[in-house]
C-alpha cells in the first residue's frame, strides 16, 4: 500500500490518486467539495456520522447490461484466465478504489466476491479462498466490512423465490448459501448481515399460497439468526424492503410491512431494516418516510444510499445527488442518534452510458458530497433553526392535563365528549408548511 | 310499504320499481343479469354470500362536485325547508332505493344521516332524531345496518387530523363524534363500526411527529373500543386502509400497515380491516392482494366494493364492473369461508356526468351483477377446476419429511446446507402462470 | 397607495408591509433571501427575467376545500353583503398583495374577478364593471395583466366539456364566456390569453367520438383567435397542457400532444404553450422536459410555476421550492432567450392547513426566492461552467463532413452503410451524466 | 411438412401437434376455446380479422433473463455448435411452432434471425444466408412475414441512441443495419417494416440537445424510407411508441407524440403506428386510447398484442388475456375497417417461471382466444347493441343548423354568444357511462 491508497500488482485506476477534499470552490471533478472526513459536525466527524460503504456488485461487476442490451463497460479484471483469477483481480481493484475514495466500509454478496461452482462444497471453497484474501486486504488497508449477504435471486433455481420457494429442495440451497455467507461475514468482522428478498414474492396470486410462503420466510430467518448467533455473529440482521421487481409483488413491500412481519414472528430483537431510497419511492413513499417509520419502531439499521427516477417505475439505482433527499434523510438519522452499527452504502451504479473508469469515482464523489452537505444542513436545522422546537410546540396540548391523560389511556370517549362540549370550537392553528419548506431552502443555501 | 318496496310521502325514483332478475338475455338496463338473490351457490344463496350494502354518502349526498366544479346532480330532497327536513326526505329516498334494489344492508356516516350543528349537544340531538327514524324504517323494511361511522375529515377543524391532530382540543371533538356514532350504530343494530382515517396522516414530515401521532391514534381506538363494548356493541371494529388523499400520506397506508399497527397496539382482538378496491390500487397493490393479506392475518372484515381508474392517481370510486376484480376478490372471500359479519358495501358513485336519477340504479345493478358473476366463477374455479389442487401441489415438499421439519423450526441452516449438498441441483418446476390465467378466462366465459 | 404598496379602504393584510430583500442571512420569514428585483443577472434584472405573476383563483378564492372537506380559510372579503361587493373587496385585497409582494403581473379567470349571473348578459355586465375597477387599480399601481382566461369547467353545464361538449348549446355558452373574457383581457392590456381545457377530454371512450370532439376544439380555438384579433388583441394565445383531472383523460395531455394539435390545425402561428410544472409530472414527464419540447417547437410561451407531489397522483399545486426544478427550468428559459411576453405565474396555493393570511405571502416568497436562485444558478452554469460547451461537443461529428451531409439529407442509407463498413467499430464515448449532475450541485451551492 | 405442421430434422415441441379448436367446454390447455380460424365474424373470417403473428425474439430467444437473474429456459437449439447452426435450428423450431399454432404471420429483428459478426459485411452475409432459409420455409409452410426490423438497442455502441446518437459514426452503423434489414424484409415479402426507437431518447437532459437529435431521427427515417422505396418495398413503415425504458425518456413517447412528429417532418405518407398495449399503459394511457388516437389520424398500422402489469412500472410483455383490453381494442379496429396490412403480433413472453416448452404454446393460445372473443364481443356491440347509435346521438346537435355551421368554421364567437344568450341554459344530458359499461359486460358474458 502506498502512502494513501492500496494498489495490487496492477493499478486499475491509473491517473486517479487519493481523492482530496478541495472545497466548494474547486472545479476538479475528482475532488470532494463537501466531504471532509475529519471535519466535526456536532460531536462527531463526518466519517463517523456517515459511515460510507462502497458496494461490490454495481461497482465491480455491473457492466451496464439492462433488459435491452448487454454491458458497455469493459472491466480489465474480467479478462483474467479463470473466474477465480478474475475474482482476485477484482478484489485488488476494489480495495484500490475503497482506499482512493477513502471510504471506511464495503458490502458484498457471496457471488460478487467468489464465483459459484457446480456443487455446494466447491462454491463454499471458492468463497473461503476469497474471504481469506479479503481478510488480508482489510487488515492491510483498514477498510472494514459493513455487511455481507447472499445472492438468492440470480440463479435460475430461485426463479420462484428462495426462502419462499414452493420447493423445499430450492429452499435448502438458499440455506446453504446463507450459511456460507454468514461464515464469511463473521470471518471478515462484518457489522451487519443483510437479507434482500428479491424473489420472495409472487408473479401471480393464482398459483401462490402467500400465508404458507410467509411462514417459511420467517422460519428461514429464524434458522439464519440461530446459526449466526451460534458462530459468534454479534451484529444486526437487516431486512431490505422493496415493493416489486423482479417479482410482480415482493413480500417485504415497505418499512411498515417489514416492521409488522418482524414483530409478528418475534424477530425484531435481532433484525432491523436497511432502507434504500429507490425502493422507498417505488413503494409510493418518500425516502424520509421509510427512514422515519423504521426509526419510530427502533428498527432503522442501515441505509442503501441511492436515488430513483420519479418518472421511471423500476430500480434505477442512481447516485444520490438530490440535496433534499440527503438532508431529510440525515434529519431522521441525527434525531435517532446516528446509524451505527449501520452505515450509508452506495447501492448505486454509474449510468450505462458512463463508460469511463473515472465515472465510477465521479458518481461516488457526488454521492458522498451530497450526504456530507445534507449532514451539515440537517445539523444546522436541528441546532440553529426553530424547526424542531416549532414542530414539538404543535403537540404541547398533550404534554400535560387532559391531553396527557388521554395519551396515557386515562381519558375515555365520554370524557373527550364532555371536554369538547365544554370547550366549544377549537381555534384553527396553521400547519405552516410553507414556512418549514422555506426554512429548509434557507439552510441549504447558507 | 308497497308489496315489494318502501315509498314515503314522495316517490323519489318514480318509474323505477323493484329491480327484477331477468338473466343475461335481457336488454333491460334496470334488470339484473346475474344477481338472483335466492339462487344457491354452494351452501348459501347469493344474498347470503354477497351481503350487499348501499352507502349513504355517495348515493344520497354526492351531487357530483369535484375539485374543479360544483355538483351536477339536483337531489329533490335537498330542496327541503331545513337541513333536518332534508335529512328526513333523504332517508325516505334511501329506504326507497334500498328496497327497490333489494339490498339487505346500508352504511352511513353520522353527518350523512343528520346535519352537524353549532354545538356538540345539538349535533347529538340531530343525530338521535334521525336514528329514531332510521330504526323505524329498518323495522318496516327489513333493511339492516352493515356499519356506521363518523365523518372526521370534512369539518375544517380536522384539517390536521382527528385522532392524530396535534391539538388535543380537536381530538376531543373527534371523540365526541365517535361516541355519538357508536351510540347510533348500537341503536340501529349495526354489525360493524368503521374507521377511515382520512386525515390521519401528514402533509409534510417537516412539521410532524409521526411517532406521537400514531400513539394517539392507538389510544383513540382503544377509547372507542372500550366505550363501544361498554354500551353493548358486539360487532367488529374495522379500519379502512388508504395510502393518501386527502393527505399527502395516510398512516393506514395498506393492509400490511394496518395489520402491523393493530398487532403492535394489541387491537387485533377487536379490529379487522375493511378493504376498498380503489384504495388498494392507489397503494400499489391489487384488490385481491389486499384481501389476501388481510385474510392471512384472520382480519378480513368487510369490503368497500368499487374500482379505481388505473391511469388516474386519485380515488375515483367507480362502480365495480371488472369481472377479474370481482372473481379474484370472491376467490379470497370463499377460501376464508365468507365475509359475515362484514359485507360488500358499494362505496361507489355515479360519474359526475351521469345526472339521471336512474343512473344511481344502473351503477348499483352493474356492480351487483359483476359480483354475482364473480361469485359464480370463483365458486366454479374452486369446486370444479384444478386451480386449488394445482396450487397446493406446488407446496407438497413441505407436507412431510425435511420440508415439514423445516416449517416446524426443526431443520436448521446446517441441515439445510447438508440436504442441498447431498441432493444436488433441484429440477426446475414451471410456475404455469399462463395456464392459471387461461383457466380463469375459461371459467369466466363458460 | 402608500409609498410602496396599495391599500384600499380596508387593509386586508395588516402587519405585513412591502416585502423587503434581506438576503440569505436573514431569518425573517417575510423577507426575500434571493429575489432582489433590480439585481442584474446577465443583461437583465431579475424582475425582467422572471416576470412573476400572482394568480387570482388560488390566492383570493381558494379557501382550502378538497374532495373530502370544505374550506378552512376565512377570507374577510367573503363577508361582504353581495357577490359583487365581495368581488370589489377581493380586488382591493389582490392589489394590496400584488404591491406588497412587488410582483409586476397577475392572472385571472372571468369568474374569479366577477361572479356569474343567471343570464349571459348579466354575467357580462358583472365582468365589465369589475374590469373597469381593475383597470383603475392597474393604472394606480403599475401592476399589469399577464393573462386572462375563462373558467369553462366549474359550471355544471360544462360537465362533458366546453369546446368539446357533445351538445352545441353548451359550446355556445363557452363561446359567450370566451368572448367576454377576451374583451376583458384586451381592456386590461393583457399580454396573453390562456386556454386550459379542464374538461376537454373524456370520462370513458365508450360514449365519446374523440375525432369529432378534437375537430370542434380546433374550430372553437379558431373562432376565439379570429375574434381576439378582430378586437385588437396582439398578444399570444396559450394552451396549457394537462393529462387528466378532472377528466379521466384530457386531450391536451402534454406539450408534444398540444404542439402536434396546433400544427395539425394550423394554429401555431397564434398559439403557444403555457407549461405547468405539476401538469408535467402528472403526464409522466419532468418540468424541464415539457419546457424543452415546447421551446424546441418555438412555442414555449409562459409558465405556471408550482410543483406537484411525486407520491400523489393529483394536482397539488404547491409552491415551487425545489431548486432543481427552478434551475433546470431557467436553463431552458435562458437558452431560448427569455419568456416575454410570457411570465412565471404562481398557479400555487397554500396548503389547506396553512390558514394564516401570512401563509399566502410566505408561499409566494418561497417560490420567488427559489426561481431567483434558480435563475442565478442557471445563468452561472451557462456562462461560467463547461456544461453547454461539453454538451455541444458531443454532437461535433455532425458539424461538418458526412455527419453534416446526413443532417442535410444528403447522405443516404447506402452511404451510411459504406461509411460504417469502412470505419469499423466506433470508440465508446462516455455520456458523463454523473459529472453533469455534480456540476449542477456545485453551482447550486456556490 | 406433415399434414398439418412443419417439422425439421428435430421436432422441438414433441407431444404437441397442431392446436385444435375445441370450444369453451374443453378442458384441454392445448386447444383453442374461441379462436376458430375459419369462423366468420361479419364479412371476414377470424383469421382475416386478427392476422396473428408470433414474434421471434421473446419466443425463440427469450430465455427468461431479467435485471436480477440469468435465463431459466434452456432452448434445445442453443446447444448447436456455432451461432449460425443455432440460428438454423432456431428457425426450424420457429416454423414448427408457427404451423402448430396455425398463425399466418411472424415478425423478427435482424439479430434474432442471424447473429451479428465483427464486421458489417460479415453480419450482412449471416443475415442473407438465414433469409434464404426463411424464404424457403415461408414457401413451404405458407407462413408470411408481417414485419421485419433492426435491433438498434442491444449492442453497446447504441447506448446513447442509434439515429439520435451524438456520434455520427454510430448512426452510420444503424444505417447499415437498417439497410440490411430492409433488404431482408423485401426478400421475405414483409408487409411492413417497424422502427422501435428503444434508445432514441435521453438519460439526462443536461447532456442532450433534443432538438438536434429529433432532426437526426427524421433524417434517418427519410433515408430509410427512400432506400426502402428504391428497392421496391411497397408496405408501410411503422413507428412503435414507448415512453421510457431502457432510456429515462424516449422521444416516441406515445401515439400523439409520434403522430405530431410524423406530420412535422412530412413522414405520415409512408409511416403509420404500431401500437403496443404495454407501452400504452406505461405512457399513462389505455391501450384503446392509443389505438383511437392513431386511428383518428388515419395512422393505426399494426398492433403489438400483449399487456403490462398495472402495478409494475416496466414492460412486462405478458400475454394479452384481459377481455376488456381485447374487446375495446377490436372496437377501434372494426370501426376503422380492419388492420391490414398490419396485424396482431404477440410481443409477449412466457413468465420467467414458466419454463416448460408447452408454456410458450399455452401463452399464445390464451392470447389468441382472448382476441378472438374480443372480436366477437366487439362485433356484437357494434352490430347488435345500441352502443354506436347512442354514442353518435350525443353529437346530433352538430349534424345540422348552427352546430354544423360552427363545425364548418362559419359560426364565430359573436354568433355563439348570441345563440347562448338567446337560448338560455341548456338542459343537462347524462353521459350514461354506467349504462355503457354494463352493456359491455352484458355482451362479454352472452
Amino acid at each position: 500500500m502506498s502512502a494513501d491508497y492500496y494498489c495490487g500488482d496492477i493499478e486499475f485506476f491509473p491517473g486517479i490518486g487519493r481523492i482530496p477534499f478541495e472545497g466548494i470552490g474547486s472545479d476538479n471533478p475528482l475532488a470532494f467539495k463537501h466531504y471532509d472526513a475529519d471535519k466535526r459536525v456536532g460531536d462527531r466527524t463526518m466519517r463517523e456520522h456517515l459511515r460510507f460503504a462502497v458496494c461490490y456488485w454495481h461497482t465491480f461487476l455491473g457492466a451496464g447490461a439492462d433488459p435491452f442490451g448487454v454491458g458497455t463497460r469493459l472491466f480489465p479484471w474480467d479478462k483474467a484466465a479463470s473466474p477465480m483469477d478474475a475474482a482476485a483481480l477484482r478484489m485488488d481493484a476494489a480495495f484500490e478504489m475503497f482506499t482512493k475514495l477513502g471510504v471506511p466500509y464495503y458490502c458484498f454478496h457471496d457471488r460478487d466476491m467468489a464465483p459459484a461452482a457446480d456443487t455446494v462444497a466447491e462454491s463454499e471453497r471458492n468463497l473461503s479462498r476469497m474471504v481469506e484474501r479479503a481478510a488480508r486486504l482489510q487488515k492491510q488497508t483498514g477498510v472494514r466490512l459493513l455487511w455481507g449477504t447472499a445472492n438468492l435471486f440470480s440463479h435460475p433455481r430461485y426463479m420462484c423465490g428462495a426462502a419462499t420457494n414452493p420447493d423445499f429442495h430450492v429452499l435448502a440451497h438458499a440455506g446453504a448459501q446463507v450459511k456460507a455467507a454468514l461464515d464469511a461475514t463473521v470471518a471478515l468482522g462484518g457489522e451487519n448481515y443483510v437479507f434482500w428478498g428479491g424473489r420472495e414474492g409472487y408473479s401471480t396470486l393464482l398459483n401462490t399460497d402467500t400465508a404458507r410462503e410467509l411462514d417459511h420466510m420467517a422460519a428461514f430467518l429464524r434458522a439464519a439468526r440461530d446459526y449466526g448467533r451460534s458462530i459468534g455473529f454479534k451484529g444486526r440482521f437487516l431486512i431490505e424492503p422493496k415493493p416489486m421487481e423482479p417479482m410482480k409483488h415482493q413480500y417485504d413491500f415497505d418499512a411498515a410491512s417489514v416492521v409488522g412481519f418482524l414483530r409478528q414472528y418475534e424477530l425484531d430483537g435481532d433484525f432491523s431494516l436497511n432502507i434504500e431510497a429507490n425502493h422507498a419511492t417505488l413503494a409510493g413513499h418518500t425516502f424520509a418516510h421509510e427512514l422515519q417509520i423504521s426509526a419510530n419502531a427502533g428498527l432503522l439499521g442501515s441505509i442503501d444510499a441511492n436515488r430513483g427516477d420519479m418518472q421511471n417505475g423500476w430500480d434505477t439505482d442512481q447516485f444520490p445527488v438530490d440535496l433534499y433527499d440527503t438532508t431529510t434523510a440525515m434529519l431522521v438519522v441525527l434525531e435517532q442518534g446516528g446509524l451505527a452499527p449501520g452505515g450509508l452504502n452506495f447501492d448505486a451504479k454509474a449510468r450505462r452510458e458512463s463508460v469511463d473508469m473515472e465515472d465510477l469515482f465521479i458518481g461516488h464523489i457526488g454521492g458522498m458530497d451530497a450526504f456530507a452537505r445534507g449532514l451539515e444542513v440537517a445539523h444546522a436545522l436541528l441546532t440553529k433553526s426553530r424547526l424542531a422546537a416549532d414542530r414539538d410546540a404543535r403537540y404541547s396540548s398533550f404534554d400535560a392535563g387532559p391531553g396527557a391523560a388521554f395519551a396515557r389511556g386515562e381519558f375515555g370517549l365520554e370524557k373527550l365528549r364532555d371536554f369538547a362540549a365544554a370547550h366549544g370550537e377549537p381555534a384553527p392553528v396553521s400547519g405552516k408548511q410553507e414556512r418549514y419548506e422555506n426554512l429548509l431552502n434557507q439552510y441549504l443555501l447558507r
